[in-house]
């Protein structure tokens, strides 16, 4: 079998994706539940029904579209997400959607009928950005994160994720998204590589044998404010200067963990009120620590936590500090990155197993189901900002191995 | 003479003003040419009115309201701001317009028919909020900023000031605001004090002999983003961390000036994108320094600069650095504030000389005429905070000083 794919629709389908979007395009960025990402979720839905694949939802808003197998029982899985950050591009996530429509349209127009069912899952909020936390949707459907939990986790404006579903349309219980054992009998996820390995080394396929876990700190820091030329230095308990002295300590933490694996993130810093001349009496951080070891990973936060309680304990700061998620490494199947390397060789296709620095919703697929990824190339490495980009030739590339291992696990 | 004060009156306008806010009560937030800002200048124009003050306004939309001498030529100035930084409280400024108009009414009540006129002075954004640059009324009226230089002032979303004044319907040529000289022959403003030297003191009004002076630094980073899991901790050129160091380099300039009177502020510190999973790429930050001594203000600031160069550069992170003003301190008048402090010998009021650490529009207006400032104490030192307070007493009697301090001036 040697599925045809269909690169010019899916290249018209990427841009047509990307121009739903809450900021000016090629800027994309949709925010769970914001109204790009439920028109960008009606878009998808769409071409799925054109597609002949049968729809579901479920209560926090994941997507399914099946296409039936010739025997009932566990299916194969692929899928990926369609969020975005602020000011992102427009293939993160969203090659492994469109992409693995476009794998399941090539198997279908090259005739093949599979015996198990293939399933197309589309993630409610891979991105963290409105709950502080990633990949809610994979993390519900895995067991990983209990209903009541996430019913709780409140966004910036203090509103509890229950609402906020309930409010774009998704009114089931959330007891109901968890999957029953053996729905799946693979999960393989298509993905932009976002690191510069496969890109440097000339190499088209990157099959993922660990993928790294996060951990994410939220830190509510309150000091004193005032005019900021009438409180003399030694007086201040400056908000602001605790967080920056915090936001160095992560660097060092993570620097000097002993692993290069480790990496650490201050990504939200703000401040209040926020004028010039005013000293801040409140910092909110977010902090995002991962490694490939557990180990590693726990004692960077402890030394993150314990610098952060030194020093705003001689700043005269109070520290809220929550340990939002940690999570464990994932290991895929080995059967599946073997299955998979076979497809790239009988292809003629360059490949490698690799290290998913990055963490998916195939983190959490993994305590589910055997799973892996296949990574394509990008542009210097550059993810999550606007001139993110991969080349038509190697997304085309990365679908058409996609479909093919899809079709051989679907067959075993 | 003794004019009586209607506290009463008095204390129901500074509520109902309060109430104009783009915040929730109690907390104000009136930042330049808002709605807020706008319909609060309505609300006072119609007091002034009601007054029987003769209304004017400039093309920067500075207000005077005017009450005319039993002679032509320079009349005795008063007045203070209405607009707040976001999350303000209720008395600064405020205290100086509506405590001003008050101790005007009270005069008049009183049946005293000035030599000179007195004219209230309502200054265009004193709060730097908006445009980065505090004063713009002031500067302007005094000619210590150019006309031209104002109308190329850019707020945070890149509009012009010139552009600003005129959607809010302030059409004139800009270099109409600049005052004749001799237009005043005394410049007195009712504040807070905004510091805690009055209350702990027990003392009930602060006589200012001098002003510190203000420097506003604005800068610009840039690094380079990237996924917060996959771009090693070596090849990071983050920019919220170059903007860390530079606000800590801030806060050690400032405490090792030499001067316990040097004051450094980080007030402002953005970044983008500001997701927990991303490497910040920018961050906007604005400086606030403040001196008594000119030359200890600058050694601060040629030290502050200094850093924010090597760390960036150390960093690979872009630095663009604008000292956006640089002003001297202001000497008060002499004989005018002998004059107050004469006012209070008789009135019985416990008084005493101080300097100010904030800065105020009074700094400006020293540069084109004899000037002073009357401190009222404020619970705690705290300003540019929701629970800025001064008792109704302390208002009170810091508006009959200021009733009788202008009597006196405008029969001089």
């Amino acid at each position: 079998m040697n599925p045809e794919i269909d690169a010019r629709r899916l290249q018209r389908e990427l841009e047509e994706l990307a121009q739903i979007s809450e900021a000016t395009p090629p800027t994309v960025t949709r925010v769970l539940f914001s109204e790009a990402d439920l028109r960008a979720r009606k878009y998808v839905r769409r071409l799925c029904q054109e597609a002949g694949l049968n729809w579901r939802e479920d209560a926090l808003g994941n997507q399914f579209a099946r296409w039936d197998g010739r025997q009932p029982g566990a299916a194969v899985a692929t899928g990926s997400h369609i969020d975005a950050i602020p000011n992102a591009g427009k293939y993160d996530g969203v090659v492994g959607v469109l992409g693995a429509l476009e794998a399941i349209r090539a198997l279908k127009r090259a005739g093949f009928r599979p015996l198990r069912g293939i399933e197309l899952i589309i993630f409610t909020a891979e991105e963290p950005t409105r709950f502080g936390i990633g990949c809610l949707g994979s993390r519900l459907l895995s067991g990983a994160l209990a209903p009541e939990k996430a019913a709780d986790l409140k966004d910036g404006t203090g509103t509890r994720l229950d609402e906020v579903r309930q409010a774009a349309g998704f009114n089931g219980p959330l007891e109901s998204v968890h999957l029953a054992a053996n729905t799946y009998s693979a999960f393989i996820e298509l993905h932009i590589e976002q690191g510069p390995i496969l890109e440097k080394e000339g190499v088209l396929i990157g099959i993922v044998e660990k993928i790294a876990a996060p951990s994410t700190l939220r830190l509510r820091l309150t000091g004193v404010g005032g005019h900021a030329g009438a409180v003399l230095m030694p007086d201040r308990h400056d908000a602001l200067l605790a967080g920056a002295e915090i936001a160095l300590a992560v660097e060092a933490a993570a620097r000097s963990s002993g692993s290069p694996d480790t990496v650490g993130t201050t990504g939200v810093f703000r401040i209040e009120p926020g004028a010039v001349n005013s000293i801040p009496f409140a910092a909110w951080l977010e902090i995002d620590v991962r490694d490939t070891q557990l180990e590693t990973l726990k004692a960077t936060l402890d030394r993150i936590e314990r610098s952060a309680g030194e020093i705003c304990l001689r700043r005269g700061v109070a520290l809220d500090l929550q340990r939002l998620n940690l999570d464990s490494p994932a290991t895929c199947d080995h059967r599946l990155v073997q299955a998979i390397a076979e497809v790239c060789r009988q292809a003629g296709v360059s490949h490698r197993r690799m290290i998913s620095r990055a963490y998916h919703d195939s983190l959490f697929m993994a305590g589910i189901c055997p799973t892996t990824m296949i990574f394509i190339p990008c542009r210097g490495g550059v993810s999550h900002r606007p001139d993110e980009y991969a080349s038509p030739e190697q997304i085309e590339t990365g679908v058409r191995v996609l479909a093919e291992s899809l079709a051989a696990a679907a067959d075993r």
